[in-house]
């Protein structure tokens, strides 16, 4: 992902968290590292005056997060007429607590807010598929056939801005009430969750002598290191 | 969980997938499967207009899901006088193909489009949170303090029914076109993805001697045997 500027997030009411506000980071590098971290967005957008929330694949660019699709996906078609929210959510842990009203979850978490357009111009159209290759598939691009033509004109490509975004995390252990922690007895802590890879599965029809190659490897191994 | 009805889905237009069809999956217990297996979902609502989408955590009776929150909280208070739509997503693997646009994700999951109510009866409350807990905790409510009359009060407990739901899966490698698999020289295949719990860690303020409880341990041993 490319270098973004650091500006602080500018929340409009819309954005501004109305709860736990203690969980609520303001920098723009939060905002970045949430989405950059995440493999699925869940765009959220209205249809006929209900809600309709879809998991899609995403890549940002600076400020600018790009979504894509099949021109004929009704939810898309919506997307780029009305306003859409779309939350990045990563899970890092189960918070065990020694009451059920603190039990928890550790999590990373954004949110924005935003009127997405559609991304006519040719240049920017092939820009952002890349970069939404790129994102769940580092290193893919340039090691694959590029887009056809035909391809090219059955995909809508999407832009939304970061702007209007709002990021809520939470670490650390259980926060028991001062009372059941003095009580004793029941354990309490945190069972932490991580996403990893396993190893890489070779299709059936790759010809012998095609390696897995070094960027799927590498995405592989760094989970095994970690792992152990 | 509790067991279900195996009934299949009786999908409205609104459920109806529009799109590959061929990954649409109408088995109720599909449904199930897919709700039983995630931690979190993103739940969907109109405020002012204006969709919005939150991650939170969620339990399933039967034909029933619940949420919860805190009274004050105006997503669900919206979600309380309105239609809500609730994803659920699984994150099976990374789909590296040999041309850029049959790059994918493998994936399992749950749309759900319903009107929830508040859960008002004292009966079913404690219930629903019980759900709640143990979807994220197994094992755990009968191990900590219960919730009490002013934790009660303070929380607002929604019920919505199953009956209206999506379920779409993608499992396998990638679906390369023909002459992409005939021109050869590219790797293709599938890099897996996995949610895995790491060894649980104690809470500084536990008192010696109290164990890492067995529900909280099996999880981890769990994930462990997989690594290997």
């Amino acid at each position: 992902m490319t270098a973004s500027t650091r500006a602080p997030l500018s929340p409009t009411p819309q954005s501004t968290l109305k709860r736990s506000k203690e969980r609520g980071a303001t920098d723009r590098a939060d905002l970045d590292a949430v989405l950059d971290a995440g493999l699925l967005c869940h765009l959220g957008v209205v249809l006929g005056g209900k809600p309709v929330v879809i998991p899609t694949i995403y890549g940002r660019d600076g400020d600018t997060l790009y979504l894509h699709g099949s021109t004929g996906a009704g939810n898309l078609r919506a997307a780029m007429t009305g306003d859409v929210s779309v939350a990045v959510t990563l899970v890092d842990g189960v918070i065990y607590a020694r009451s059920a009203m603190h039990f928890s979850m550790n999590y990373r978490s954004a949110v924005i807010h935003a009127r997405p357009h559609e991304v006519t111009d040719p240049q920017e159209r092939i820009r952002a598929l890349r970069i939404i290759v790129e994102h769940a598939a580092p290193g893919a691009w340039d090691a694959v056939r590029s887009p056809s033509k035909k391809e090219m004109a059955a995909t809508l490509v999407l832009a939304l801005d970061l702007t209007e975004a709002s990021v809520k995390c939470r670490t650390g252990g259980p926060r028991d009430d001062a009372s059941d922690i003095e009580n004793g007895g029941v354990w309490a802590g945190t069972l932490p969750i991580r996403q990893v890879f396993d190893a890489p599965l070779t299709s059936d029809d790759v010809e012998p002598g095609i390696e897995v190659p070094e960027h799927v490897r590498a995405r592989f191994a760094e989970c095994a290191e970690v792992i152990g």
